[in-house]
């Protein structure tokens, strides 16, 4: 083994899309107590093939955070007392030193907490931000934290939640075994896996299971990009964004219609979709080499006559 | 040969940029009739350099297709009867499953019709969409279909239609002779040739000829990027996009005096510009080392005193 | 040596960000008369490693010149006479031939003088564009021109000047020694140093000092990507762009809380930050992996209470 870890093993990592808190409809300020929890891990990329993640709450992306515009966080960051390296969070949506990097720093069984006012409204990445913190984010480290607007967001029928992040690893994508990481990969920029929420097609039918909507709904999707280093050419095949939020920044206004939306290694997009024909939407990166092999897709099933 | 395909050669493989049907003036809604026809052939990138393509129509990009807001479309994939290989089209214009690729799949000789309405407005990319699509999308198979919006687009005195698209070979660029397609390079998104309309520097002085244009005149791009997996970062050397619908979602306001417009592989951007001064504009990729060896690169000749 | 230069050396390449112009706060035009020296110059990327330069003003990014739309620019292209190599001058800024790169073709201890009207506002990216300008450009021949809005920019109380560039080398990162140009990965995009400022970690304190704002205060930041290649996600860690105008084109509206802005190579963005808080930012680009080993990184110390 080049890369320490613990031994503990879970059966999914997969975040599931539909694990989002309710949309906020206060009209005052509130004061949040969260733990993230670092959780290092055994899991299978695919059927057969285990890599050493590392995670925020042994998920990925690791767990969705939504608070409102002028609200507080305290905001508590454990370390599992299983695992053996050393973590933190980078929040993008804090002002301060790291996005709350150096005060969140703790060894194995240590916690850490800070407290935080989002001052600024739209949809942020946190991440791990140790040194190599390439290495985590690729191993699994990051997850999204939304801040909305005090108005709050319009009304949907679904909100989804996915991240996308790519693996470096020795071994070719499909072989069967350990996957250690692959440090000279990922100094070229050239992974072997691309996945939405960490595994290979997690949420398709072949896997966890492909996500469901109705004729004539409308849906909300959340995408944060982890990279480390991959932008995103964020695509739903067979539908369109109706609304673009490129890079979270919801204070903006949307763009419409838009394809294919490049989102940023560390940035988030907010997207608006409707369903008006029954149909399979499969989301993708459309840089197509990362779809089929290397495992970037998710589905949404449209049912309806 | 590693890459089935059938022998059947054709002395230009690049769309010429100014066949384009004219802008709609309808104020009602039509239905047309369009035939797209996969065609598998060998041809030049550059003198005495010979590929596989895979095309819509025997050019890159494929035919131009346009049509307003509220039309309705049925269209007839056809795949030539000397093809070897299976083939579809998906359409970013369209709901449905696939964008309609599953409709459109055919074998040989075979076709199929699909019927369908442009429901939005934009540039939006066509292309195969089968089972290793960025093989089937780096060999050629990619093209546009314009959606006006109900108020149509504002006058200019010229249109023209470009696509960029990166070919994986096991040659060298410039090795002379039949250039194999390299599925490991397309893995690690390293490509031989990065080209603007399917060839070396297509539409210059030194291979097809240069657009013309004259001072005063003022010009629509259409610009389709097929990738597979190259995002363009699409720029006018020694002019500016004085309007610019990135990911040409037109319904949106455009961005003013953009030197460069990021487009990611799978959309289009359109772009007006003027031409206040006598000289000669380069169309790039301003990613540089795509443009000399790689071959992306385009010639506008601003005549005038 | 592979690669020709003369053996001039110089201790500092790393531009100062604060060596700006001031804001213009005039209401007519005028007329500009500028100097660019083309200077190949061998000095340190960082302690111990040797590379042979090529600039504008014997500095990384090159001057910043700053003018009014409207206002007229005498430019004077002069190669210093210790030179080996062509050089000239693409200016985005400038309507014509190659934005005059033509007209600037110097050899070396020649000068070539254009004039020209800016004509709209924007930053803009200047760079050397003889033949193997990515090259040219990868050594560090690039930087910003600037033309301000008739109406001006609003004021903040710093500005700063970054330029991102990456190098490709034969020998790794770190390596002491000289470092020799490297074709191959650059046609592979793959770089061994991606820098801010054309040093590793220049403006950190384990260089040439970070800069230093106060609690309370606003900045703007000038952000040129020379590239020749990369796009970058720029983010600046603990801290958020409070205004973003992507690509530099001030005519349009600008975003607000952006956490991270792809900046294609070959243009510029303009971003407003606040400091609310007293903390440490790095600018870095959230590509992770060119951050540490690879240079990419910028620091503001925020002072106060
Ligand atoms: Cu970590
Ligand atoms: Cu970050
Ligand atoms: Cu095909
Ligand atoms: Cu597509
Ligand atoms: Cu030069
Ligand atoms: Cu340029
Ligand atoms: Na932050
Ligand atoms: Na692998
Ligand atoms: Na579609
Ligand atoms: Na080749
Ligand atoms: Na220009
Ligand atoms: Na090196
Ligand atoms: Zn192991
Ligand atoms: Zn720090
Ligand atoms: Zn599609
Ligand atoms: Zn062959
Ligand atoms: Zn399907
Ligand atoms: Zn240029
Ligand atoms: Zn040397
Ligand atoms: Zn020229
Ligand atoms: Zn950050």
């Amino acid at each position: 083994d080049t890369t320490a870890s613990s031994a503990v093993e879970v059966d999914r990592i997969a975040a599931d899309p539909t694990a989002i808190p309710g949309p906020i409809r206060r009209n005052t300020p509130k004061t949040h107590e969260i733990e993230l929890v670092s959780r290092e891990v055994i899991s299978e990329i695919e059927d057969g093939v285990q890599f050493h993640y590392l995670t925020f709450g042994g998920q990925v992306p690791g767990p969705f955070i939504r608070v409102r515009q002028g609200d507080t966080v305290i905001l508590t960051h454990k370390s599992a007392p299983e695992n053996v390296l050393l973590h933190n969070v980078d929040f993008h949506s804090v002002y301060g030193t790291g996005g709350g990097a150096e005060a969140t720093f703790v060894t194995p069984g240590q916690s850490q907490t800070i407290k935080f006012k989002a001052m600024y409204p739209g949809a942020y990445i946190y991440h791990c931000a140790v040194p190599r913190m390439d290495y985590h984010i690729s191993s699994g480290m990051y997850g999204m934290m939304l801040v909305e607007p005090e108005e709050g967001l319009p009304e949907v029928d679904h909100e989804f939640y996915f991240g996308q992040n790519e693996i470096y690893s020795q071994q070719l994508a499909g072989e069967k075994g350990m996957h250690e990481f692959n440090f000279e990969d990922m100094r070229k920029e050239t992974p072997q896996y691309v996945l939405l929420n960490g595994e290979k097609q997690a949420i398709t039918a072949n896997r966890r299971g492909a996500l469901k909507v109705k004729k004539g709904e409308k849906a909300r999707i959340f995408f944060v990009n982890g990279g480390p280093n991959l932008s995103s050419s964020f695509h739903p095949i067979g539908n369109v964004w109706t609304k673009t939020w490129r890079e979270g920044a919801i204070a903006s206004n949307p763009e419409r219609f838009v394809q294919t939306a490049l989102v940023p290694p560390g940035s988030c997009g907010i997207f608006e979709m409707d369903f008006p024909v029954a149909s399979t939407v499969h989301l993708v990166d459309h840089a197509l080499s990362r779809v089929a092999n290397k495992g970037m897709m998710g589905d949404i099933i449209v049912e309806g006559p």
